[in-house]
């Protein structure tokens, strides 16, 4: 990746791929089953969106990884041109699955869908993701429960550190994919620093094109998180993409850049505008609150998108209210909207060396709350 | 209206209005809550769209139609500039509401939301309209069910009928809205060409702006449909639109535009789009079907839906079967498509005196079925 600027340990930049360039610090809409949920791909881009998370797990289920190989991979099936990062089903084999075993050689599970026998092995997700024609390609590791002991949080640490070497070199097995795509190491080590140290020392070992910080945004809290970080960043290569896995909340995601995270990804605007709830810089809004349903003013004046320049808050509380598909439609563009000015902001704010200012603006804003007054 | 062409009875030409020109035959969308399903309203009228249908029994009962007026009319609270007609009501509360008890003055039914009480008259159907901003307002009548003995039909034709001079009274009371907005009536009578006859005869009297056939595609069938057109359609004033309300299938419409009719609306493009039915020149496919999993091909390769020129049968078919939002948005526009394609093959036709040819090739390449080689 290309660093252009530094503010602190924050960092923006460009990471270069064969589909187009990602803005960092980049946040990742997630397209889950080959689509992010209640969008059309070019709304998405739209929003500002540069690359987007597919999951391995999910799509070998269905419609399988072979199927979308014969249909000319994920970015054709989708219709999405740009680069797309693959997760390597480590996370929702544990989180998804039913009757999962692990082993040293990898995961055995039953689908979530309809109860079929599966294995996601290292070289098994390196095979899909290629299958996938994935962009960035996430190592398979075993996600951490939280709360682990020591000794738990040790033997699976080491666990995804050998996976991680299979992983390596089963991506590096001289397929025209590997020449043309990277891949990236996840660090683990739940919240003792000794471990999260010797986890990046192995994967640094190994030599991966990016390193992802795995583990965190499972209930240890913010404090918690940003403490990992804190001790965690600084070992990591600064000249490659540092990613966050899985967060986060608009202040996570602040406070990661702050310490030097290029890139994210997170569930929560999308599945937040299916359920009724708007992101905004004063915090977020229930669309389903009666307050609103007579007021003719956007849910942020400010805001670009056409939820915003369309629609008044009492027509959103409407379709909310009434299960109407206009309404996830809507909000999730809001969302996505919202977190890639946040994004915007933040990389402007890196360039001009001036991330303080910005991040107190960001926390004071929100602080005032009163999201009727925006 | 000006009709601008004529071939055998069919006819076609442009209603104007003061939120623009509806060209006929015309086919219009549902927005039954204020939003055509899964639909941006921009994207609706990229099918093609002149004109949408608003529903007053939903409407009435959420968000109300105070509240939208209070929020400057339907038009803006749904993003729809061009016009809209709103049906009266009075087919939704005989299908769908509860405890209903129709008396000389109207109906009086509990909402099927929220068993809250309510009362439609003609005066009362006349003010909802008006305060949604209809461009075509209906009469309000009651939608006589089908099958009824010749007397029963009658009694309820000669009630539309006093509803029907009630509603011209209501809406023209003087108010600004009447002056640049239309009234049409209905025809009743079911499968009885003597009544139905009777009903032509007494609005014309009245003379409305415009005339729909009700109590038509309740379950009568296509060819006592058609038979009631032709001995219908010859009463009714030639200058004003014809409207037939809530037909219907593909070749429904092509045999009523046949028989003169110049307006349609009808649920089942939207509808059958969130069932995973797509329409094509060859019939119905149903997404859902097995068949379609590893087909590259666009539903229909001659559509210029974005369905069509983005996505394969393939990834349609894994949509629906997801339960992915996207499947009934693309679908939807797909139908919607369908259906506007089709209605401007059949005004291009009119124009040209050739449309008994177009209606040969539609019914031929029907039979030919085959939606695989499309």
């Amino acid at each position: 990746m290309e660093i252009t600027q530094t503010d602190g340990k924050a960092r923006t930049g460009v990471i270069g791929t064969v589909r187009g360039e990602i803005r960092t610090p980049a946040f990742m809409p997630v397209g889950t089953s080959a689509t992010v949920k209640a969008m059309k791909p070019e709304t998405v881009r739209e929003t500002g969106a540069d690359i987007l998370l597919g999951n391995t797990y999910h799509l070998m289920l269905r419609p399988t990884a072979e199927r979308i190989a014969n249909l000319g991979g994920l970015h054709k099936f989708m219709n999405w041109p740009l680069p797309i990062l693959t997760d390597s089903g480590g996370f929702q084999v544990m989180s998804l699955a039913k009757l999962r075993k692990i082993t040293e050689e990898g995961v055995s599970f039953q689908s979530h869908i309809d109860g079929s026998k599966h294995m996601l092995s290292p070289e098994r997700s390196m095979e899909i993701q290629r299958l996938l024609g994935a962009n960035i390609v996430m190592a398979f590791d075993e996600c951490t429960p939280y709360p682990a002991t020591r000794k738990e949080t040790e033997k699976s640490m080491l666990l995804s550190v050998r996976w991680a070497k299979r992983s390596y070199d089963a991506f590096h097995n001289g397929s025209d994919h590997a020449r043309d795509n990277a891949l990236f190491g996840i660090v683990q080590g739940g919240v003792f620093e000794g471990l999260r140290r010797q986890s990046v020392a192995a994967l640094k070992e190994i030599d991966f094109d990016g390193y992802a910080v795995g583990g965190l945004a499972v209930g240890e809290g913010q404090d918690v998180m940003f403490e990992v970080l804190d001790y965690t960043m600084p070992q990591m290569p600064k000249a490659k993409p540092r990613y966050l896995m899985g967060v986060g909340k608009p202040d996570d995601i602040v406070g990661a850049v702050q310490r030097g995270i290029d890139m994210f990804d997170c569930v929560m605007p999308s599945r937040s505008g299916r359920t009724g709830q708007a992101f905004t810089r004063r915090g977020t809004v229930n669309m389903k609150n009666s307050r609103h349903i007579d007021d003719p003013r956007p849910i942020d004046a400010h805001c670009g998108c056409s939820a915003c320049k369309d629609y008044s808050r009492a027509y959103i509380s409407h379709l909310i209210r009434s299960g109407e598909i206009l309404g996830p439609m809507l909000l999730t563009e809001h969302n996505l909207t919202y977190y890639q000015d946040l994004m915007a902001g933040l990389r402007g704010a890196i360039s001009a060396k001036s991330l303080d200012d910005f991040v107190d603006e960001f926390h004071k804003t929100r602080a005032r709350g009163d999201v009727d007054a925006l």
